[in-house]
């Protein structure tokens, strides 16, 4: 395949001659990769012109390969019944996903011209959490009752070929009135006689899920055992679903990004550059206009003292070096916190063990970085005592930011609050404050006890 | 399972009793995430113990639940011998990554007392790069000549089955003088006679990836195609090992989790808080003296401008804000990037877009905070030209702030630097300089033009 700079060039090429096979060809030799890039790239016409050229099967592969967000948009403005048509062929997560990022109204336009089938399962689905095993499983698996013969099973199978293509057939679901009841693999239906009933041959072992299960929960199931996925239930222990070892590795990496995201101060989980201008600036302000009060708040400490800082005017240029390293200082710590907290190597109420192991490296880099701004200081203005009130001051804060930095994401947790997005602004309004009492009050006690610095 | 909160004490009695069969037992009984958290709570010697008392097989289980670094913490300073002989029950590329983690001298002893198959293969893999296919392949797989028959294979798998125990069975690979030719599924055994030569039923489209191919190439591979895994090739097409989808998946998420640490200045990739203070310390300060340095030549800006700032005092209070603020909205925009990047719907070259759609951002953010910090220094000293300094500071160095912050993560791709390191201390360095230079600019132009504020 040609390697491209501009694929979605080529795209609206094809498109233009209505070459609807030829485009259909090119797709399937993209690499995921390039069709992310390039769908990004076509505006709302071309992208429904697109995906209205391509069979719904394909759509829908084409659909499967581009970030949520971007799927959802596209398909809130194309035609309901077209877009149903597509939503038909997506898979039963997929389907429940993009309809949960869209506008209501339009959501139930595409469930009303849906297959009877397919809506109602998308209903059942979107009903539940995105982060928990109801909103992340598939309703494409095989169960039967046990009353059933392996003979019905195989019939089955053998007639719906067609219609299970897309699933795993890996393990088949043993039921009893709805709730499950074991598992069977492929080879105990070859290895039993056509007349056994499953309830013979059934291993009723099987490890399930709740559906109300959280991506934490998951995590931690995927880490103990080795299934390509689990079987879902609800409370009444009726099979619901399967949810999938990949699509819980996919979560979990998902929540990393989102993570990264949150600590500097993106809120609403996820933002693209294709999103619209005002939506992208109000969410980012939201986080912004809590933040510039919570600086002012923190500043609000030096306008008291201006006095001092009038008499010592040189204090101005360390101010912003004390707040802004404090903050750097408490943010590693919040880091390690953060991935410590998703390792399992901490839990939330550890705040004790945690402050302590930060506590030995806050004094030692306090040290370090107090006694190199305390150097400069001094080479500076040959004054002994800045020196000493700077040096000073950085020190104790850098020991004070990371304490809170350590602790705080523990603090936060324990009250059910997302520590990634809140841990930074706490920080540094406390150290920022602190840091600005600790250098103007050492100030204050130098100039009336030594009389000028 | 009793759901304990300290499940290492448990652990620890059951030690001092002798007690290895309950030990096993009880550890099989846990879930990972007690395992992880529990080894990390006993001290060296107890770790030493523990995995001394399980038999080799059930010790190597238990290191690969727990973190690369604890585990090859405590195996450093295992006996060689013993340390050899739980290396051999490991998986192979569990083999290299904990050997990679260890002191080469300390990895050397071991490898000389593994068993010399065990001991050619790890050597093997530690020559590669982590995060590369061949860092992160696995040597447990079948292959066999093309010119065996399909009786051969079936009698090998039968007479050897012990040893393939732990072999994903899904896919046989067949070879011609080492080169990768093809691939088998067990059904096409089962399909063919024993006489028929491998070279007759092979699937000859096989789709391997290079054992250079980087971990962003292998994220694409999977995005790409439905398979639980890849086979990897060398230079010479020599089949060399297979790298399963969930390993790239968990690096994947991995590698999200380890670009949060870094954005925040944590150096090395990783940080525990049961690695040593000193190591802790280091680390964490290789970041902040350079960051620090950063700050001094930002500062020194309000240096060369002390005068102005003493005639008007009240700017010290906002400097701080106007530093901080900048900082915020850079780091959205760095974090925005990042993840794009990382999604594949921008490229490092496409510098001038992104740019000009953060620019938008940047002029109504910089409005809205610009207006606020304007209005509360009116509020609070009365005086319309502070005002006016102020925000007309904050909004021009807001704008350059989400432009540098959103552009910077792809100019340093395209120069080959880690962005997640390096684009905060270079925005922030830069934003300072330019907010504390706009704002003591405009300052002393007020004081000269308007003879004092």
């Amino acid at each position: 395949m040609e390697d491209v700079k501009r694929p979605w060039e080529k795209l609206i090429s094809l498109m233009k001659g209505n070459q609807a096979e030829q485009l259909n060809e090119y797709l399937k030799s993209m690499k995921t990769e390039d069709i992310v890039l390039s769908i990004s790239r076509l505006d709302k016409e071309k992208q429904l012109q697109l995906l209205t050229l391509l069979s719904p099967e394909d759509a829908a592969e084409l659909l499967e390969d581009i970030p949520e967000y971007h799927a959802a948009d596209i398909m809130e403005d194309m035609e309901a019944d077209k877009a149903a048509a597509i939503f038909n062929e997506l898979d039963s997560d997929n389907q429940a996903d993009l309809l949960t990022e869209m506008e209501e109204e339009e959501a139930e336009a595409i469930l009303s011209q849906m297959e009877p089938e397919e809506a109602e399962s998308a209903r059942r689905l979107i009903k539940y959490d995105p982060d928990t095993a109801g909103g992340m499983m598939i309703t494409e698996f095989l169960s039967f009752d046990e009353h059933h013969t392996v003979g019905h099973v195989v019939r089955e199978l053998r007639e719906n070929a067609h219609e299970y293509e897309g699933y795993n057939l890996q393990y088949i679901y043993v039921t009893r009135q709805g709730r499950l009841e074991g598992v069977l693999q492929m080879r105990d239906l070859l290895l039993s006689t056509t007349e056994t009933h499953l309830d013979k041959i059934v291993h009723p072992d099987v490890i399930s899920v709740k559906d109300t299960a959280t991506l934490r929960e998951l995590i931690n199931f995927v880490n103990d055992y080795d299934f390509y996925g689990a079987p879902v239930t609800n409370d009444e222990g009726v099979l619901v679903g399967v949810v999938l070892r990949r699509d819980i590795l996919d979560a979990k990496s998902e929540k990393a990004n989102i993570e990264l995201l949150e600590t500097q101060g993106i809120v609403g989980g996820e933002e693209l550059r294709t999103m619209p201008v005002l939506l992208r600036s109000r969410r980012r302000l939201s986080w912004l206009s809590v933040n510039i009060l919570l600086n002012i708040l923190a500043a609000s400490v030096i306008a008291f003292h201006q006095d001092v800082l009038s008499s010592v005017i040189a204090l101005a240029v360390f101010l912003p070096i004390i707040s802004d390293m404090s903050g750097c200082s408490g943010n590693q710590a919040v880091a390690v916190s953060l991935r410590e907290l998703s390792l399992g190597v901490i839990r939330p109420f550890e705040v004790v063990r945690v402050w302590l192991q930060e506590f030995s490296v806050g004094i030692l880099n306090g040290l370090v970085l107090g006694v190199l701004i305390g150097l400069v200081a001094f080479l500076w203005k040959g004054s002994l005592v800045l020196s000493f009130i700077v040096g000073g001051a950085l020190m104790l804060n850098t020991i004070v930011a990371v304490s809170i930095g350590g602790t705080i994401p523990l603090i936060l947790r324990r009250f059910g609050t997302d520590p990634a997005l809140a841990s930074g602004p706490i920080l540094t309004t406390i150290t920022d404050m602190f840091g600005f009492f600790l250098t103007l009050t050492f100030a204050s006690l130098a100039l009336s006890q030594f009389g000028g610095i």
